[in-house]
């Protein structure tokens, strides 16, 4: 049988070329980077050689770079170590309704503690409205976070004129760049942002790796505390290997987006598109246009996405259904909801994510097996008997 | 030249056993835990078997393993999460003057929060008195931590002891055992404790893996928040390929560490008594027979650690001076010094640390290469310059 990746979302296979960088690094080249000696050096420089390439991807001094172990301890250092270290300030805290639950969840930890968070609400897009952020900054908002992609549906917010109005108002400003980084150009300087979250298993890197970057200046409360590692900002044994692949990942990235990205976007449209032909009653959630290159999201009315999942991994094929992070617990999504889908259409919810493995064929094959899995389950679903016979009884 | 890596304390070379176990999921099997099908489930099938080998090198229940990123995430996560969790039980942390900087450091900042903290004093072995436990037991102490044995001195606690006081009170248990877990048998059942953070590293693991054990029932804050992993007490995408790792290196030193020890040992004891014989006023550091198989720990009067390491680099041989983690700081060690060592003779500290692949050629080497450093170093120092001086006016 075919086996056709499309769940690059959850996790993208490491590059060869990133594997074969990271490789010495597993045991010939062990060593703790604070070691004496040479050992110790020569972890310690490959550390710093991935820290300029990742500083490089992003157009950030390599010095502002914070390694950590994935995009969850990125999203949770920047949310709680701002807003701690700033509550001086004030203890307002602004982040979008669509985030991440790495996210979320420390904002709602906040809130136990004293905090006040808003939630910004989205259209039906998911987009998060410039205009909404200023309306709600107050002088008292110490933090505002807006994802830069969401990688559930595809859309890829205005971070510049939210980065903007924010400035303006003097709080800072941080973005879960997870979705982004890596995939589509990502400046800090242009964006004029002041914190970022990245992590190299969403460009082909490792998973393990990961990075924070935040402008100089910015005070903020380390999570892990302990050694000396990453200027007292994030202490503990480097994963040597990870960041090497991370900072090769980085690189690659940087170099081969353009084309990477030129060969994805095709195959997704013609699998949105495709797919759209064939197949009655759905929805294709997220912005038409401002979207990740790989991102194929949709509902699928009248049936659950469960059980396409099932059946498309009985065909080979592998998607998601809901954010990477649930896919197992099958919730109705909270993004689908902010964006103001019911859940009876949210629990349809299909995503299939492309990289840069995949190929013509693959989408080809999609193309003809997904319809008659959609087609088979229909014929068992209580809900789309349900609709049929009130289209009759309509005539 | 020879190259002899006496920095086993640092980081251990990885075993090839464990690196072949590893590779698979760097590539071929990449995936996501918690993605839905057969990538997906082939990764979460990894991490549980990985999961059931440390439960079972510990004696503890496998679904009470919570897997994190490095010994630094799981003494600040104890710690920290322990502390705040218990908060409505009082607000006093009991912790030992010689713990690692990673529970010394969030003992700092608890105390910044309004915890208060109490540091035990340790003998001239750097032995913690259970006596002393008991004494500072207070109605609203709710988490004391000792680590079961400290790197810099090779001491191993009395931790059954210590628990046994520390369970009449009432408070929870945490050992920082990542210097022994995987070195000698710990039994947590037998040991009496809550609480345990445990590393690869230290046991020819990889870097980026490790662990907090902790009993059932006992409440925790988690630091990273978000998704559905490690149920919901840690989130974050698993570093698959690492937690594999941890895994297979777990059982390796489950079954090798008996054979495994006999041999380091013999080196140790070889290593420590053909140093005392050779070089002259020279303090062997930590308990005498109380300690870590491979730790041979030392302070050699009249010069300084640093200048050593940079000798012995010289020879090919890799050791450290005072912590894995400040060997490039090369400040005075809080752990001599509460063992009451002075700073003079604290700075002439030194720690070979002898693993699984050394060898009786590797010992004789640094009996050999050792002593005229030594002899070379102290012909320069202005110290024993000034003690030969005192001797012979003493004449």
């Amino acid at each position: 049988m075919r086996e056709v990746y499309l769940d690059n979302g959850s996790a993208t296979p490491i590059d060869i070329r990133v594997h074969e960088a990271m490789s010495p690094y597993c045991r010939e080249l062990f060593g703790n980077p604070v070691s004496f000696g040479d050992r110790g050096n020569r972890a310690s420089d490959a550390i710093e050689e991935a820290r300029s390439q990742v500083g490089s991807l992003i157009n950030a001094p390599e010095n502002e770079i914070i390694f950590t172990s994935c995009g969850t301890e990125s999203n949770n250092m920047a949310i709680k170590g701002l807003a701690v270290a700033r509550r001086g300030r004030g203890r307002h805290v602004i982040i979008s309704s669509i985030e991440h639950f790495s996210v979320l969840h420390p904002a709602r930890t906040l809130e136990k503690f004293g905090f006040e968070v808003t939630y910004l609400p989205v259209d039906e897009y998911g987009l998060v409205d410039p205009d909404q952020v200023k309306k709600n900054i107050r002088q008292d908002t110490t933090l505002v976070s807006v994802m830069h992609a969401n990688m559930e549906v595809g859309t890829i917010q205005p971070l510049k004129e939210i980065a903007e109005v924010v400035k303006e108002s003097g709080a800072v400003f941080h973005t879960d760049a997870i979705a982004t980084t890596g995939v589509i150009p990502v400046d800090v300087q242009e964006l004029g942002i002041d914190c970022l979250s990245l992590a190299a298993n969403e460009f082909y890197g490792p998973t393990g790796a990961a990075a924070l970057w935040l402008r100089r200046g910015i005070q903020i409360i380390p999570m892990l505390e302990g050694g000396v590692q990453e200027s007292d900002k994030r202490s503990g044994t480097h994963n040597v290997p990870g960041v090497v692949g991370l900072g090769k990942a980085a690189e690659l990235a940087q170099q081969d987006m353009q084309s990477r990205n030129e060969q994805i976007t095709k195959l997704r449209d013609r699998l949105r598109e495709g797919l759209q032909e064939k197949i009655k009653h759905i929805n294709l959630t997220g912005h038409p246009t401002q979207r990740l290159p790989g991102n194929v999201s949709l509902c699928v009315n009248f049936i659950e996405g469960e059980a396409m999942l099932a059946f498309l991994e009985n065909q080979g094929i592998a998607a998601a259904s809901g954010s990477a992070c649930t896919s197992k617990m099958l919730k109705s999504s909270h993004v689908l909801n902010a964006m103001g889908y019911p859940p009876e259409i949210a629990q349809g919810s299909l995503l299939f994510t492309i990289g840069a493995e995949n190929t013509d064929e693959d989408i080809n094959y999609v193309i003809e097996s997904f319809p008659p899995i959609v087609e088979r389950l229909r014929q068992i679903s209580p809900l789309y008997d349900k609709y049929l016979k009130s289209q009759k009884g309509g005539k």
